[in-house]
């Protein structure tokens, strides 16, 4: 299986897991939906920072302001 | 493995592949890198559309302005 788990950056840079198992991930206006095998679904107002599938982790950081 | 195929939205919709075997994406200023299994890279002017790990498909399309 090739999900992923899903970390958002915090202030001291720690990426801190926010969901697990995700296996799709789109835009939703201006946040990103992820959703996991077990039919969960997360609404992150955050970008994209960084995929790594080696690693099975997507991790993404708050969105900087425009 | 869990690498995926990148695919870019051509303006009729199709998805066009771009790169295969995609293990690693980050953001490199404004654009996208994207680096492959086979040591290549590439760097899209595009944004993430779509993520399906379980279809190992990643589609980006054209960034939109600002």
């Amino acid at each position: 299986m090739c999900e992923a788990n899903a970390y958002l950056r915090q202030p001291d840079g720690r990426e801190k897991l926010v969901m697990e198992n995700v296996y799709r991930l789109r835009p939703e206006g201006r946040r990103l939906l992820l959703e996991n095998i077990f039919g969960e679904q997360l609404l992150l107002d955050a970008e994209l920072a960084r995929v790594s599938l080696m690693e099975h982790r997507l991790v993404f950081q708050p969105r900087r302001p425009d």
